[in-house]
């Protein structure tokens, strides 16, 4: 029986996860669940799964929680320190950290020291503070495994092998939405348009993350810090079929790729039960068949500029990736809201990267005080 | 350092597998080296690679050799005595198993029988006698690897896995040159035409064998005896590009997958140095932005039915996948010599199975026999 805790457990990976464990019941038992604010959901997962302990991140969504489960002997904290209480809860052994944003990376760090295994769905943590994530989880001797699909592909492709005779990595891309078209086609995008995905079924974010390749991005400054590849072993490949989840090349110039149907419950499901493989539940299965074919081009970085701004960031290091994400986080907001362009997000990254004075090795205090300082330059550059 | 035996070194595979002792100097060494006929050739090899014994399987070419090299200290024996004594040459601990046609079986099991690993090119060895081989490969403890492409791709999909998960096996095919075509349309095929592969440089009888997709057929029968896996979950794609050499799906719909340029040195490589990976010389990498496109197709079981005898000799067992081997072999020896049609060679198969009767389990001698008796059947099938 593996014992779990979801951080994020109402968005769209902690869902899917909650579906594992219900198809899995014999095998797998959530003992804790942190939520933002969705309570509603949250109540009834509670229900559902009986968690020993639960967090809601804002207070006042936490108070009206403990009302409305009077009748149940759950624990429910709040905060920062409740989240933490959440990650490091004593009985579990594995951490899935669903949350989107940096408010994952101490709760994160702390489950780490608590030496839980980490099922990794929170991009921030390993762009950010990678430098800080990958020696502690070696000197704890926990397994980091990471829940995207194209990073597990990876991990997947990398198994039983020896990883120095990896050679590089192939990072597979649907695209997103606009892919073939030029800058001068994205300029009237409007978020209903950039939230259309062709393949997968995600969140608003990093929907839009897809959409400007900024997702991208964010992935090729994750996998150098999972695979300890330098970047310019990266190479992103655009596959619109999104089958392919991603590749490794070794140095005799044989390649291991992993393939599946788009679907994140596989990625999920493989890293609860690694190393072992289990029946993925109304899970379906590719026929090559009737896919007919697969297809590959090289992606536009003059069109998906935000993607070539990762490879700079993720290359210069220290703090300039936490001003990457934390530039694209706001303008992907204010985007959502539509008060600035679709092209003004990658456009706002450059801005902010190119204002900021790197910090080498940055503390997660100093990655903090660099989000925070990077929201304001931003706001106030589209503020004039 | 590793010392091989090459069993076939003047054919094909045998011949890329001495470019790689050359490209490997330090790592690998010949200690003996066996052929058929060709002589000159044998002596080159001999003089390159100074193995300490040869065979010349034909025993006045034999004679003839022991003439041209009496300047060298090489001891060269002849026949199958001669060829057993090669395969078990004391120092080695890998032979490689490159003979075409029954021929290498006997050899193969005195050489696991003396503890050598086998580096698997011989179709015929698995496919008539793999429930000869399998117990003898466990109870001697020695690994087998397979060296065609498909299989070493299979091999390698499976490495680092739970084999009980492995819920099936897709073997790619190119299709060969006649992919596309139906029934009629390869009525008047003349060995020229076969003889041009799309993909794979290869001998000629294996080329016949890949435009009648027996050659196919023969790796779903292989791949079962290899991987332990029923034939009816052995599912054969036509995949023209030959980039994904064959894939695994697990039971959680995941697929692994092995890729890379159609280039034989890169499994008889892998299977020289396995688990190692070194650098391939002179090798070709994959860029995935020129490819542009991998396609599928179903099998076409009407026009190329000699696939769909093979899954029925397989499925029968015992000695009907003998038959089903040496009718093809006898069809494509007189099919070069243009002495039959194309479409003669799977319909011979087909004969030669319908009039047999099956020894279930047979002996090697039981195996031998229900070869010549193919022989003679078919031979006398064409005369009437």
């Amino acid at each position: 029986m593996k014992k779990i805790i979801i951080l994020g457990s109402t968005g769209s990976i902690g869902i899917q996860t909650l579906d594992i464990v219900r198809e899995n019941r014999g095998d797998l038992v959530v003992t804790a669940l942190a939520a933002g604010s969705n309570i509603i959901l949250l109540e009834k997962q509670i229900r559902e799964f009986g968690p020993k302990i639960v967090c809601v991140f804002k207070e006042d969504k936490a108070k009206q929680l403990r009302e409305n489960i009077r009748d149940l002997a759950v624990k429910v904290v709040t905060g920062m320190d409740g989240l933490i209480e959440c990650a490091t809860e004593q009985e579990a052994d594995t951490v899935v950290t669903a949350f989107v944003g940096m408010i994952g990376i101490l709760p994160t760090i702390e489950a780490i020291k608590s030496g839980k295994n980490i099922a990794l769905a929170n991009k921030e943590t390993l762009v950010t503070a990678g430098h800080i994530i990958m020696p502690l989880v070696k000197a704890k001797k926990v397994s980091l495994l990471p829940v995207d699909s194209e990073h597990s592909a990876i991990f997947q492709s990398l198994h039983g092998e020896d990883k120095k005779s990896a050679d590089k990595i192939i990072l597979t891309a649907s695209g997103g939405p606009f892919r073939g078209r030029k800058l001068a086609e994205l300029k009237n995008i409007g978020p209903k348009d950039a939230l259309k995905h062709p393949n997968w079924t995600m969140g608003q974010k990093i929907t839009i993350d897809s959409a400007t390749m900024v997702n991208k991005g964010l992935e090729v400054m994750e996998a150098g810090w999972l695979f300890d590849m330098p970047l310019n072993k990266i190479q992103v490949v655009v596959h619109p079929q999104s089958i392919i989840h991603s590749m490794v090349e070794y140095i005799d110039g044989g390649i291991m790729a992993q393939l599946g149907i788009p679907d994140m419950k596989l990625p999920i499901q493989y890293a609860l039960f690694y190393p072992d493989r289990k029946p993925l539940i109304h899970g379906e299965r590719i026929d090559f068949t009737k896919i007919k074919q697969l297809t590959f081009e090289e992606p536009d970085m003059n069109t998906f500029f935000g993607l070539k701004l990762a490879y700079e960031a993720g290359s210069l290091g220290g703090s300039m990736p936490t001003v990457y994400n934390a530039a694209n986080e706001w303008a992907v907001a204010e985007f959502l809201k539509e008060k600035i362009d679709f092209l003004a997000i990658p456009t706002l990254i450059g801005e902010a990267m190119k204002h900021h004075k790197i910090i080498q090795d940055p503390s997660l205090e100093e990655i903090l005080e660099t989000e925070q300082n990077t929201y304001e330059f931003v706001k106030n550059l589209t503020k004039s």
